[in-house]
């Protein structure tokens, strides 16, 4: 029997700070192969939206492997675990008010489609960093690919590890395609209308 | 061999966030026994933190046992684990620019000091509710102490299994002695100078 039958009530809701912040929140989930630009796409729509004046939190490998998730490994297992985890940062977060953009590889559709589940459809932005893994190799920026094709590294995703590709990502970045300003030009004409305090007032009712 | 070897660097820092809000972030954790008024004295918290614009957000059992930690129960590890968790995110949230309360048991001494460590002492503020036992069960607000004195639920803090009460905490709270007005009037005293931009400014190297 769980310890925890009762819900409290919490005074202050998403709602509230979401007027005091003047934006609705976001959770803007980046897909993609290792080297497919998604941190560095993620960290020039912070900028972006940090310029103007929006409340911005970025969830990547750097602050979760190492802190929250330092537990978890990369079986299929623990990169679900890895995502849920995320997942529920994420909403607890949008729920703190934030636009919250994560960059995870998120290879298995099963998993990014939990995550919109957990976060709400409503909440969620799904952005598919479509970049070749041919091209992702000769990046190779972390050195991975390298060590995954001289078996240093296993599980490594695009090669002894499957990435499925999004079907209906709500935006798809195309990195070998576009420049990057004009990438995020396109993301921020896309989020813009949806972080309005008028789509806040709508959510009055979410907790 | 970690998949993540590399450090990306992340433009957009704690820093830049608690200047946009305009106040630094902070982890109050609030610790004592089941019915001790944790969740109310974090609640009212809030409220009054939300009046001064002070973005905010509230950790407790209701938006954490039933989604990020889910898959843990109440055994000493899974407590333990359910602790370390409720950390690590109260240290993203801090990142994030937030004031950040948190309303769990948290019974044992090593966990709160780990909490402590994983956030940052400068960061920490040690909130012991330190209302008694025969006071707690009076209220039983949750009807928990009933079924595990009657035997239906095990692993209750305070009766089967142990509360270590702080020995240094940074602010004692008792809700027994005191009305809750008062003691949050208090709280703000402790809590306000520490909130400055100045303070901010100062932890400019902080990541």
């Amino acid at each position: 029997m769980s310890h925890n039958t009762t819900a409290q009530n919490l005074i202050i809701k998403r709602y509230d700070r979401q007027r005091l912040t003047g934006h609705a929140g976001k959770v803007i989930w980046f897909t993609g192969l290792s080297g497919s630009g998604k941190s560095t796409l993620a960290n020039a729509l912070e900028v972006a939206l940090h310029a103007q004046e929006i409340h911005t939190y970025l969830l990547d490998g750097d602050n979760v492997r190492r802190g929250l998730n330092q537990d978890l490994g990369f079986s299929d297992q623990d990169r679900m675990e890895n995502i849920r985890r995320v997942a529920e940062v994420a909403r607890l977060m949008l729920d703190a008010g934030l636009v919250v953009m994560t960059a995870f590889i998120s290879p298995f559709t099963r998993d990014r489609d939990m995550a919109r589940t957990v976060i709400g459809s409503e909440n969620f932005l799904e952005v598919y960093v479509d970049t070749p893994l041919e091209v992702c190799e000769k990046r190779d920026v972390k050195g991975l690919y390298k060590l995954a094709r001289s078996g240093k590294i296993l599980q490594m995703t695009g090669l002894d590890s499957p990435y499925e590709a999004p079907l209906a990502a709500d935006f798809i970045a195309q990195t070998h395609l576009l420049p990057l300003d004009e990438i995020i030009q396109n993301l921020l004409q896309a989020l813009s209308p949806t972080l309005s305090t008028q789509s806040a007032v709508q959510e009055q009712g979410s907790k």
